[in-house]
């Protein structure tokens, strides 16, 4: 069988080394992806995003649960250097996320997130496409930060969850910075820490003050208490589970799924063609020695970059400059 | 006067102004670029990354003070969005940096966050040649977060500074997750709090582990006081100044400073590439509406984006494919 039907059909093995080919940038995997690109576009695509210690992981642990209980497949990818899933992470959740290893409705992996930016982010979006033509339900990704890695997510989920934790004073600042934009749904995790309901607060006041248009989504606040209370933990989670499929029949009643997929389209597509334009140029000149004469030229200060690149720029393109 | 001779010059409106120019991506901007180009490389460029609420605005207020003491210029550029600089901090602090305002031997300047990554990071670099070119000896480069962004720093700085804080107890993982190989010298800030002493011992057990080569840099730790007590807080930022000069002759006397030049200069041609390779395809898509049809193509599943990419390719690249 061919390995796009493969993964068409579900094999783990498949998708698994498939989305390792295109970590590695493995010109096959280039061939593979364009044909499972017509089983895509089928999955609910959630972002999780937040700081290191937020508690991302452990929510999508509540997550895949839900889910399963619900009968529907997950896929999670985390691109988080911190997370669990990626050894950043302590024992203990490592430990709790492998009992979903078994379960052949649970699909998880990691990416590395070292390497080019503009590289990792299309191997993103080409890992959701793996898992979502595996027939996957819902995909959890998983980002970390509070720089333009978080930002980017918005590329690729129909649904942003931005997870906080009461007692880190700083969080504020840093949604006012950016992410208040990004977020559909604001999780307060860890909500029976100290500072919660100050944190929700702040939140709710910031949500009322924000230049929503009318008839737009206004996020909703979900708190999740303590996961050592695992009856009253996985409440929240159902609460939190419940809010992403509104938010998910929001767009669709409201007709602005079309926008987002869209965005999702057109993000893609630049990402494609980075790299089938500029990678070819930057191939050539490395293998010829001109980029390293062009190195030399600029350390002499005989040229700068801008003039050099407008030359390379004459010579390989046509029709356009 | 030309533009770049009052640049030159340290004409402040000028420099502003292309700084300015640099961020909207004005036309002229570029050209100016590539005048000033011969006039930068004598600063030293010193990144200062962590979380938001680290203190890094706090330091590099101190690390002003005491390059100023010395009768050296300093340039100041703020890539962070929860930056006192950009607006994003508590009031309190705008006012403190505000001292420096009046001096004409600062320059402070903000860079706003959105956008897209690459075209951020060409702005980061192009800002720093202005302040560079305007005759600064130092340029402190603050950025923000635990992802990609403050990774990308190095490609910036000669030295860099991670900031931490006790009682931030995931700081850790987020440091063994990348930020460790970035780091030239280690910061805790306000280590009158309680936790120091432990975040302490884990970074030297940490920097201990760490495969570091004979004869390359062992990142030190420099800790400072509470803010509220000037005089030990200023003394604990004149040892920390002392940490980053010394970092700068460690790397000229063991002749690793040509590595690191070398690195910024290769990091700043393929940023000149992108923008003079990629956005000229780019404009000629869009402009001709090619870039809709192609969107279209793709949301009926017509085809998929790396198909259209290489016919993009086929088009407008020559000899290189």
């Amino acid at each position: 069988m061919d390995i796009d039907k493969k993964i068409k059909a579900g094999d783990i093995r498949a998708a698994s080394r498939l989305i390792r080919d295109i970590e590695d940038n493995i010109p096959e995997a280039k061939s593979t992806i364009k044909h499972i690109f017509p089983y895509t576009g089928n999955a609910q695509v959630v972002g999780i995003t937040g700081s290191p210690g937020a508690g991302k992981s452990t929510i999508i642990d509540g997550l895949i649960e839900t889910s399963r209980k619900k009968e529907r497949t997950v896929g999670v990818l985390a691109v988080d250097p911190t997370s669990p899933f990626t050894g950043g992470a302590t024992l203990g959740d490592r430990i709790r996320m492998q009992r979903h290893a078994e379960d052949p409705g649970v699909f998880i992996r990691s990416l590395a997130t070292r390497g080019s930016l503009g590289g990792l982010s299309k191997a993103v979006g080409d890992a959701i496409h793996v898992m979502d033509a595996m027939g996957k339900d819902v995909i959890l990704v998983e980002t970390v930060g509070t720089g333009q890695q978080e930002v980017e997510i918005i590329n690729y989920a129909h649904t942003v969850l931005v997870v906080l934790v009461p007692g880190m004073g700083d969080e504020i600042q840093a949604i006012k910075a950016g992410i208040m934009e990004i977020a559909d749904i604001f999780v307060i995790n860890k909500s029976d820490r100290e500072g919660s309901g100050k944190l929700q607060r702040e939140l709710m006041a910031m949500i009322e003050m924000s230049p929503i248009p009318p008839g737009s989504w206004r996020p909703p606040i979900q708190t999740i208490g303590n996961s050592f209370k695992p009856d009253d933990f996985q409440a929240d989670i159902e609460k939190l589970a419940d809010k992403v499929l509104e938010h998910y029949d929001f767009l669709v009643k409201n007709d602005l799924i079309g926008d987002r997929i869209r965005r999702k389209t057109m993000h893609e597509l630049n990402e494609a063609l980075r790299s089938n334009i500029l990678e070819p140029v930057l191939k050539i000149l490395v293998s010829t020695g001109e980029l390293d004469r062009m190195i030399e030229r600029l350390l002499t200060k005989e040229s700068d970059p801008c003039t050099l690149a407008e030359e390379v720029a004459r010579k390989y393109l046509q029709g356009c400059i």
